[in-house]
């Protein structure tokens, strides 16, 4: 039984951990749901209903918003461990007890956090335009990056198009189509992310950043089946990054989609559903 | 309708380029065939009966050795623009004017040749386990190649378990079902290919590796949607030379798989059967 959609699901809140998490939940009730990471600046009203319901047709989706983030009480922390803390509260929160994680951008870094502080929690993982700690120009940032978030832009929306997609002309058709789809759910939409709460995020982006030894070690302890998925020309996380998750995380798979940027997912929504079910659906992911 | 299978299609010949060429033609009829690029050293046995019957159901498979192969006439040359021309003139005397190309290994050089040489002749590439020109280690060999393929073994089929599979206990597991598989067709097989073919193969590969300045320009002038592929371990062809064809050809996508090597598709026959058939089966092959 299919139940709400991303443009109808209503917006509800649990308490955990001190925080009054907002959250939504929709699609088919299914054994185990997926539990959506959003990106730096980002609500719940970012994702693109053509990925949420997308995956919604096939099995439940949560959507909610990290401590301190729009609709969400308390602070975001200034680093990755505690938002993936608070990620496990909201989600025990709901009475789950397992669970795939879906993290995109700096939800990727936080998905990987839930993943190692509570590793039975998470079935599989799937990890979009995201990287490792002390990854390729993750600690301030890429140059591109900061040049496409100091910008400022005619309609506050425009930000998204270059973030998301490259400049090609097939790409930005893309990003229009994106930006109409992700402004479709008229009410109950979440405030956008205060100044405070971007600037911990970009603290907690440095120092997850920073260079350290043996800096990739700890991904081995990620057992989980793991589909990292980025674009060809992501300037915001480089996808070099996301080479290096796959090369040492110990079981996992990459797909590049082509022409694109940090919103692959947003570019190519129906291939990369069909991608991701076939890693969620099959009793054994790689062997569908 | 369906005909024949990997076991029971007939090898057949066919003259062009003052070569008389092996192949092997079945599966269900479709528009536009999929022609399989073999390995060094390989023949039209050295596929994997899971992979090309995988793909049968769909559409037709070709599969051939190109000009000094096994059965096929001629001398190979040293150098893949004419093993790519060659292919070109087999393809061509088959009266077919619109394929799809796999390549894996040294195939996969045969099959950028294929499209740089006869672009109207390719539709969609697929390729395996390969890498560009002046690729990492491309032009002496991985040292780690040149021990396996320098060792000696019990059963000379066990070199295919070193080749092609990781020592994992999991990949050697798929290894050994691999070697059934491959042995399973009983009559009308392919002798292995001669020493001599095998150093002119040798020759062309360090041609091909040879470090040059830009390089990867060319892979600019391959058009075609593109799917690479690899293993995450591959130790006879880098993986990161996947990572290099993708980051510059014009339209392609990147799938490497976990804890696998040179022979991925054979590791993971599923999964890259329904991947490659999802590329290869929609009108636009990144919207299925």
């Amino acid at each position: 039984m299919t139940q709400h959609s991303h443009q109808t699901a209503p917006t509800q809140f649990v308490e955990a951990n001190g925080v009054r998490f907002a959250y939504r939940r929709f699609g088919k009730a299914a054994e185990v749901p997926l539990v959506f990471n959003m990106h730096f600046m980002g609500t719940m009203d970012h994702w693109d209903p053509a990925v949420t319901d997308g995956f919604a047709k096939e099995r439940e989706v949560i959507l909610f918003d990290n401590a301190g983030v729009s609709r969400s009480s308390g602070d975001v922390p200034g680093n990755f461990t505690e938002m993936g803390a608070n990620a496990i509260a909201f989600i025990k929160a709901l009475g789950l007890n397992r669970v795939d994680v879906l993290g995109f951008s700096i939800g990727g870094l936080v998905a990987q956090e839930i993943t190692l502080q509570a590793p039975d929690l998470v079935r599989r993982l799937v990890l979009v335009g995201t990287g490792p700690r002390s990854g390729e120009s993750m600690d301030t940032g890429t140059p591109e990056g900061r040049e496409i978030f100091g910008a400022t832009y005619r309609h506050p929306d425009d930000l998204w198009l270059r973030v998301h997609f490259t400049p090609s002309e097939f790409s930005q058709a893309a990003g229009r189509k994106f930006l109409k789809r992700f402004r479709f759910r008229g009410i109950d939409r979440d405030p956008e992310v205060t100044e405070k709460a971007a600037l911990a995020q970009r603290t907690a982006i440095a120092k997850w950043g920073a260079k350290r030894e043996h800096a990739w070690d700890y991904l081995k302890g990620i057992k989980q089946p793991t589909l990292v998925v980025n674009g060809s020309n992501d300037v915001v996380i480089y996808p070099i990054n996301s080479y290096i998750l796959q090369q040492n995380l110990p079981n996992a798979q990459l797909i590049i989609y082509p022409d694109s940027a940090h919103g692959s997912l947003y570019q190519y929504p129906g291939l990369f559903v069909r991608h991701v079910s076939m890693f969620l659906s099959a009793a054994d992911p790689w062997a569908p």
